[in-house]
């Protein structure tokens, strides 16, 4: 007799992004003349840039000759594309990575619930609230938790919250936890650390044996120099940090499928015997064993973002996003609604005005204005009576947007 | 502390293929003057098609403007690419699938490693011996498994031997399981299973409640009419059936990346409470929350395939790898070695000349011949003093090999 994994029966609800979708179809359903203008979900707008399409064809164009024809590539990706990873996006903080310390994947949200793969099931897990909904569903379902509580809080799993009360910095836990969580720049508070900030974390991590799972999707979107763009900018963080990085915000590839992920030599977890074990070698063998690679064009695109030319032209449709990011924050701020965000990073997180729960809010802005954003109480308890937008809107659109919201709530 | 996962220490060695890599790898260094020919891991050679190419480029350039671009697609995959499935590859089999039955993914690696997700630890697992070495080891990580013993066979796992004294066609089980995989045409043995013979095991699955996870990855190679595409075929296999494919061999997509799994609505297994619950609605969640779809342009060049110019084309590349396991199988059976499969199957499954075990022979032909093969043993206690070959070379290296196994061991 099948039986099937309970766990995923403690799951509320759907999770989030598909059940925005739902209510936005419902309504263009209902309401097929309404322009509906999408800052929910976080999906880039912008084309590609040119110097990544050329890659792009050109690796498809490999794939119809017998001598350039790629078949199964490694598992942890192309030496060539994460070699000029390490050249260009480590190096230049003074990070020295090695070749095989990068494991090339389709992307973030992959790599961030696979990780759980490697480590043992009796592992405490701390989480910020509000956070990327990913980090605390596929602990659910993989059975590290309890049932949710009233609020929604799952039992054995620490939750750290961040509110307008702490500046949206998650506390260092007073109980011990052996795996954390960190996004920052913070999807989706918009909030980002510092260096001082993310030492605590690492010598919290190096006193407890703990692993930090940093997620730094959004680095690029940094200005500020002296914010870190990798935990690895943090002395010690090669002994207790995993980090993971994403194409789909840097260079637009969220429909085109590319991320890393950084698991140190140096990093090592305990066994049940109590010896020490490479999490590099554990995390080696998850992905040659369970997954096949990244698709060879994509890796070639991917590479492209990291020439003079891909950088100087990305580098170019991040400032775009920036631009909306502030006018979006400057907007809502002058209607007298209260922003956080939006500046090194490209979330604007918002009070929702009149005391309106997040979901109310939701659906009076669709319907109202036609604009859709994401609920805060989607990303955790915390996140009650909060909202985010993303820039990574057109900027008609975003104008658009932000003089609706005005109209409806401004003075 | 952070604990890993110790189940991963209980697996042998590496995984087979990165071990033959090694070898190969060592020996070209030391012999950079030898043509070695890799008949080995089973990847594609022959270049994309004309028309999965075109459509791979128009993908590519639909991602280069802003009305055309294609951020987050469905994590299920875009419903064009499921419908032209069910319509080319399904219904002129007989088979109705709706669109949220079928899967889209990165290929059938991932996916037949991750269905063990949705599933409780506690189910019964059976596996073929030799088998495809990722059933195998997903479940000793996962944690399903004890040790192994000296043979190589996990404690709680259900082995069902396939030699040629059975004439590699796994026996139906005595004791109960509830999970069991099967894979036709067979890698590694080139066998396929009769109308009958799939009858028989969906038969023991609905009797037993039990799930079977049908591996069709080389389904496309099967000319013989009376051999079934889709376990599908079989009555009541809704009921009892998960089925992945895979572009891989099919269209040469093993570089490019893209598979799909079908997870029928009918398909329930049992709650903790003794409930039904439907193992369609797990998948969805479990693709939802950890996978993020395929690449734009991979799905357009997926899309392609089945095309009436793209199948034409897919087709003769089908027909010129038979054409290799022809010369193959009558090469080698001339030279007085033993084969099997290389019939509607890609794959030459043979007996190691002079009592020689699986290891010993690969080294002796890569030694000898410069010919890389895959060992028997490689693939589970049963295959020892077996061995693969692969069709999918070049048929001039095909035609080589063969000549240098003929001069070496034929009379």
């Amino acid at each position: 007799m099948a039986q099937i994994n309970d766990n995923y029966l403690k799951l509320k609800a759907g999770y989030l992004f598909p059940e925005i979708a739902r209510r936005v179809n419902e309504f263009a359903a209902a309401n097929p003349d309404a322009k509906v203008i999408r800052l929910g979900i976080g999906d880039v707008t912008r084309p590609l840039v040119p110097a990544v399409l050329k890659a792009f064809h050109e690796g498809v164009d490999d794939m119809a000759k017998g001598e350039t024809f790629h078949g199964y590539g490694p598992e942890q990706g192309y030496a060539w594309l994460s070699d000029i990873i390490i050249e260009k996006a480590y190096k230049p903080l003074g990070v020295e990575l090695e070749t095989s310390e990068v494991f090339i994947s389709d992307g973030s949200k992959c790599d961030s619930s696979n990780i759980l793969d490697i480590f043992d099931l009796g592992n405490k897990v701390a989480i910020c609230d509000p956070v990327y909904p990913v980090y605390n569903d596929t602990n659910v379902m993989v059975g590290r938790t309890g049932e949710a509580d009233d609020k929604g809080y799952y039992e054995g799993i620490v939750y750290m919250p961040c509110t307008a009360e702490n500046s949206f910095a998650p506390a260092i836990p007073q109980e011990k936890a052996d795996v954390i969580y960190l996004c920052f720049p913070n999807n989706p508070t918009g909030t980002v650390a510092t260096r001082e900030t993310l030492k605590q974390w690492v010598d919290y991590a190096l006193k407890h044996d703990a692993v930090i799972l940093f997620d730094a999707a959004y680095e690029a979107f940094i200005s500020d120099p002296d914010i870190p763009h990798s935990i690895y900018e943090i002395e010690g963080a090669k002994k207790c940090a995993i980090e993971f990085r994403s194409f789909s915000k840097t260079a637009g590839f969220t429909g085109v499928r590319c991320g890393l992920t950084v698991v140190p030599e140096e990093l090592t977890g305990t066994t049940a015997d109590g010896e020490r074990y490479s999490f590099n070698k554990l995390w080696n063998r998850r992905q040659s064993t369970k997954f096949n690679g990244v698709s060879y064009p994509v890796q070639k695109a991917a590479a492209a973002v990291y020439s003079d030319e891909g950088w100087a032209q990305v580098k170019d449709v991040i400032d775009y996003y920036m631009e909306n990011a502030r006018i979006i924050r400057e907007g809502l701020t002058a209607a007298g609604i209260e922003c956080y965000g939006g500046v090194n990073a490209p979330y604007i997180w918002l009070h929702t005005p009149e005391g309106m729960s997040s979901w109310d809010f939701f659906d009076k802005l669709l319907q109202e204005c036609h604009v859709v954003g994401t609920p805060g109480s989607g990303f955790g308890p915390s996140g009650e009576g909060y909202f985010r937008l993303s820039a990574f809107g057109d900027r008609e659109n975003v104008e658009q947007a932000v003089e609706r919201i005005k109209k409806k709530w401004g003075k």
